[in-house]
């Protein structure tokens, strides 16, 4: 991981290739089905036409989804009914093959990798396993900074340099995954601060807490955005905001966004955490954005919200509020079949199909 | 194909095995993930145990669709833009592989097969290409009953021993699909004589019809429910409902539905037509049901008011109304990973991860 891995992909972020996301869109008439009847899987194929400045598209395959795991001190505050540790044992479990992220990838056909920006306690070395910890577990952001801007930034680069690692290897669709207790707190914090809405419009149960938590959760969001806005961070840039609110991870998996985009690959985004993370890098680095494919819609409000603000509408809406990148993985034959119709089906004139009058 | 497939279908289908299904449901509270996290992957699951009375289910793999394939004596009214040739064309591109069923089959792993009931002119033989044509085409179903009852039975039949030979052949996922110009129609007219609903609540743009065209498409409908209301028809069972508004494909769809329940393999349904034919199954076979996934919320109004009716919700809502199997197949990937999930997830004990309190 070098240093300034996040500055070089900000860099690199070109627009998409309209031409080339038209002439998809185009060629979707000439091919033997009615006109507009595979809907968003047509937008999808014209999305990826644009990222990949080819049309058609090459399919995005293979896939590989990078599990950013930290821990956060506000855990402290008591706003997850879950041991701090389980952070660290469900890194073992990833790297052992056994969580959800691992069954779901190999339905899907997608490499695993895990990376530890910011877990707490030692972890057992594993292939899968990528070490980038910046430090072990934020601050409290109910009380002060969860992180230094420094450190903001490395995380920001091991996100940058793990995707760019992830593409040198030969992965032409990236996934965003999550592992974190308490991380659905100042992802929901983050979502607040960048879109302006309040703590009890973006606080969700998380991995489902009750009616007295999630009111004292929405109070320690709340603690901490009057924190952050007594001290000034609130109104010192993207930057000071992710340090001041953010998770090590979620800031990682915004590097990890613009990362994927200067390397013009797609990004399948998975729920609030890895949307906390867009909305991280669309502050930072807007052109990023259109390299996006939001996977699944969570039942966590702050997912709908930064979808939203991002004008992002997911392809799956099965419940789901798992994380891991659970629901990014699952859109991903989706977002496959979307460029292999542009590659693969047959036009009317090929096909000696007839057209409607 | 054997006459009276369809009535051994029948009296072979049994109910879905409810403590494989309770089974599944608990096993998912020890896995290592937040519980209801997988949101409707969870229910999936636990439908695919009582579908195979085996907790832990099967991986529902391979996967076969068969893409039903008839004319319409209707499209004489002038209900669709397509000249009816349209449908023996297609069949063609389904054989030479270039349709869009079979990019998204290849996409997911599934078999095409394409099974002639009721195209009216000849078709060149080809290995994908099944032969059990009832008659080439329905009559016009807005001034004559569309089939005979004994026509109707014939088209269960060759659904029902569809199934059976696929499930034979090695499937142990059928998906349905179909192919017919002017297919809409009838399927809104089955629609609205089994849920009650009235012609212009079910009707719809089809393949992308004009405001003009929809409103003389839902005349006909009026007029061909009209037509069999006063010859008694509409009054005299499913089967002849069925014969009298129905189609060659829809009744085949029915067919392969209540053949697949009989074969305890789960059945992905996709749009409006194949949700007509299980309505239809439905009357004739209220179990079969219970073996149906809904693949895709097709945009046709009709198809909603059948799911609600089924009470069947889709996995996907992607916008989509091409049919072919397109929107059952596309789920396939979600389903497989339904009963990978409870197959291959750890367990808190066994990954050593720590339960929350």
């Amino acid at each position: 991981m070098g240093v300034g891995a996040f500055d070089r992909a900000l860099s690199a972020i070109g627009p998409l290739d309209r031409a080339a996301a038209a002439d998809a869109a185009a060629h979707h008439l000439r091919l033997t089905k009615p006109r507009g009847s595979l809907g968003r899987l047509e937008d999808a194929g014209a999305q990826l036409a644009g990222i990949a400045a080819a049309s058609p598209p090459p399919v995005p395959e293979p896939a590989a989804v990078a599990v950013f795991a930290a821990d956060h001190g506000v855990h402290f505050e008591g706003v997850s009914p879950w041991p701090q540790e389980v952070t660290g044992q469900m890194v073992a479990n990833f790297c052992a093959g056994g969580a959800a992220i691992n069954v779901v990838a190999r339905q899907v056909g997608a490499r695993v990798v895990v990376v530890d920006v910011g877990v707490a306690g030692p972890l057992d070395a594993a292939p899968a396993l990528f070490d980038r910890k910046v430090r072990p577990g934020t601050a409290n952001l109910a009380r002060q900074s969860a992180m230094s801007v420094t450190e903001a930034a490395l995380a920001l680069d091991a996100g940058a340099a793990t995707a760019a690692q992830l593409v040198a290897d030969g992965a032409r669709c990236l996934v965003t995954g999550d592992m974190g207790i308490a991380n659905t707190t100042p992802a929901a914090a983050l979502i607040a601060a960048f879109t302006g809405r309040t703590a009890s419009e973006v606080t969700g149960r998380g991995t489902g807490i009750d009616d007295a938590t999630l009111a004292h959760k929405v109070a320690v969001v709340e603690t901490g955005l009057a924190r952050a806005a007594a001290d000034g961070t609130l109104g010192a840039g993207p930057l000071a905001v992710l340090a001041s609110v953010g998770g090590l991870e979620i800031a990682a998996l915004a590097g990890f966004v613009v990362g994927a985009a200067a390397a013009r690959v797609p990004v399948l985004v998975d729920g609030v955490v890895a949307l906390a993370g867009v909305v991280v890098a669309a502050a930072l680095a807007p052109g990023a954005v259109g390299y996006c494919v939001a996977g699944h819609r969570s039942t966590e409000p702050g997912a709908s919200v930064a979808l939203a603000h991002l004008r992002l509408e997911p392809l799956l809406d099965l419940g789901m509020r798992l994380g891991e990148g659970t629901g990014g993985c699952l859109a991903l034959p989706l977002l496959q079949a979307s460029a292999r119709v542009l590659r693969e089906m047959a036009t009317f004139d090929a096909a000696g199909v007839s057209d409607k009058g």
